[in-house]
C-alpha cells in the first residue's frame, strides 16, 4: 500500500481550489452571522452565535487542511498521506467534526426555542450520539484495511441512525407548535441536515468502491468539503432565516 | 506552448502593484460598509452587509492571487502558469466569482426593497444564470486551445446576455417606483454593473488577440482587477449611497 496519492495537475488544482472555496465560505459566513445578530430577537441570538462558532471553527480547520494539502505535495502533485510528519492530515476533519457537530445540533434546538426540559433532554441525547458517531468513524477513516473500515463504519452508523430518528420523530412534533410559515422552513432545515449528513458516510466509503486510490481521494475530499459547506454555511443561513421569520412573527420591527 | 510567461521587470511590478491595489481596495471597502451599517435604515442593511461580504470574499482571493503571483515567479520575473504546484492559480478568480457574483445580484435586489414575490423570482433566475455564466467560462479560461476558448466563451455569453436582459427589462420597471432622486442613482448603478461586467469578457478574450502571450497576460490581469474594483467596491459604495438616499426619503434623521 503506497504512502502517497499521485494526483494529476488538474486533480491537484481541483482539490486546492475546492479547499480554498470551503475556507472562505466558512469565514464569510462567520462574519455574516456575527454582524446579523441585532437583526433577530435576543432569544434567537444563541442559535446565531452558535452558527458563527461552527463556521469559525470549520474555517480554522479548512485553513489547516489547505496548508497541509499544499505541504504534503512537496514540489509535485503527489500527496503524501502517511509515513512523514508533513503527510496530509485527515485528522483535522475529525477534530473539526467532534467540535462542530454537537454545536450544530444545539444550534438547531436553540432556534426552535423549545421548553427548557425538552431542549435539555434532546441536547444531552444528541450530543452524546454525535460524539459516538464521530469517534467510532475515525479508526475506520485512517485504517488501510477494508474490513476494519467497514466494521467501524457500521458501528458509527448506529448513533448516526439514532440522531436521524430523534430529529425526525421528536423534532417533528415541535413543528406543529411553530408559527405559520416557519414550520415549512424548519421542515426544510431538517431535510437539509439529513440530506447533507448523508454525504459524509458516502464520502467515507469511497475507498471501498472499486475506483482506485487516486479517484477515491479526489472524491472524498470533494464530498467532505461540499457536505461541510451545506451542513454548516447553508444550514447556518437557514437558521438565520428561521430566526428572522420567528422574530418578525413575534413583533420585531425592521424599518 | 510554454509553461511560463516571461515578464519584464516593469510588467512584473505593474501586476504586483495592481494586485496589491485590488487587495487593499476590497478590504478597506469591507470595513467602510461594515461600520456604516447604523447609518441606513434596518431594511437596507441586508444590501450593505451583502456588499461587505462580496468585498471580504474578494479581499481574501486577492490576497491569495497576490501570493500565488509572487510564488509563481520564483527568483525571477517569469511567471509559471502550469506544470508546477506553485503555478499562478487563475482558479482563485473563478472561485471568487462563483461566490460574489450571485451575492452582488442579491445585493442589488435587496437595496430596491421590492415586493417579496418579485424579489424572490428575480433572485432565483439571476443566481442560476450567474452560476451558469461563471461555470461555463472556466473551461475556456484554462484551455490552451483558441477554439475551445471561443466555444466556452460563447456558451458563457448566453446566461450573461440573459442577466443583462433581466436587469434592463425587469429592473427597469422597478425604477418608476423609487423615490425622486433615487431613480437616477439606481439607473447609474445598473449602467455601472453592465459597463464593468463588459470588461470581463474582454479580458477573457485577450489571449485570442494577436498581441503575444506576455501582453495578453498583463492585460488580462489588469482588466480583471480593474473590473473587480468597479464591480465590487464602486458598486458597493453606490449601493450604500442609494440606501442612504432611500433612508433619508423614508424619514431617517442624520443628526
Amino acid at each position: 500500500m503506497s504512502n502517497a496519492v499521485a494526483l494529476t495537475e488538474g486533480q491537484f488544482n481541483w482539490i486546492y481550489n475546492t479547499l480554498s472555496f470551503g475556507l472562505i465560505s466558512m469565514i464569510a459566513c462567520t462574519v455574516y452571522t456575527l454582524v446579523s445578530q441585532p437583526r433577530v430577537l435576543p432569544k434567537y441570538r444563541k442559535a446565531l452565535v452558535l452558527s458563527s462558532m461552527v463556521t469559525f471553527i470549520a474555517g480554522y480547520h479548512y485553513w489547516r487542511i489547505f496548508n497541509s494539502f499544499h505541504e504534503a505535495a512537496g514540489d509535485g502533485y503527489s500527496i503524501t498521506v502517511r509515513g512523514a510528519n508533513n503527510a496530509f492530515n485527515e485528522g483535522y476533519r475529525y477534530v473539526d467534526w467532534i467540535l462542530t457537530v454537537p454545536l450544530l445540533l444545539v444550534e438547531a434546538i436553540a432556534v426552535l426555542a423549545l421548553a427548557k426540559e425538552v431542549a435539555s433532554s434532546l441536547t444531552t441525547r444528541l450530543v452524546i450520539a454525535s460524539a459516538l458517531m464521530i469517534g467510532l468513524g475515525y479508526p475506520g477513516e485512517i485504517s488501510m484495511d477494508n474490513n476494519t473500515k467497514i466494521l467501524w463504519g457500521v458501528l458509527s452508523t448506529i448513533p448516526f441512525l439514532y440522531i436521524l430518528y430523534v430529529l425526525f420523530r421528536e423534532l417533528g412534533a415541535s413543528l406543529e407548535r411553530q408559527p405559520a410559515g416557519v414550520a415549512a422552513t424548519v421542515g426544510r432545515l431538517r431535510l437539509l441536515l439529513i440530506g447533507t449528513w448523508g454525504v459524509y458516510p458516502i464520502s467515507y466509503m469511497f475507498p471501498l468502491f472499486d475506483i482506485g486510490a487516486t479517484d477515491a481521494f479526489v472524491w472524498r475530499q470533494t464530498g467532505y468539503t461540499i457536505a461541510d459547506i451545506l451542513a454548516k454555511c447553508v444550514f447556518g443561513l437557514t437558521i438565520y432565516k428561521i430566526a428572522r421569520m420567528k422574530s418578525a412573527a413575534e413583533g420585531m420591527k425592521d424599518e
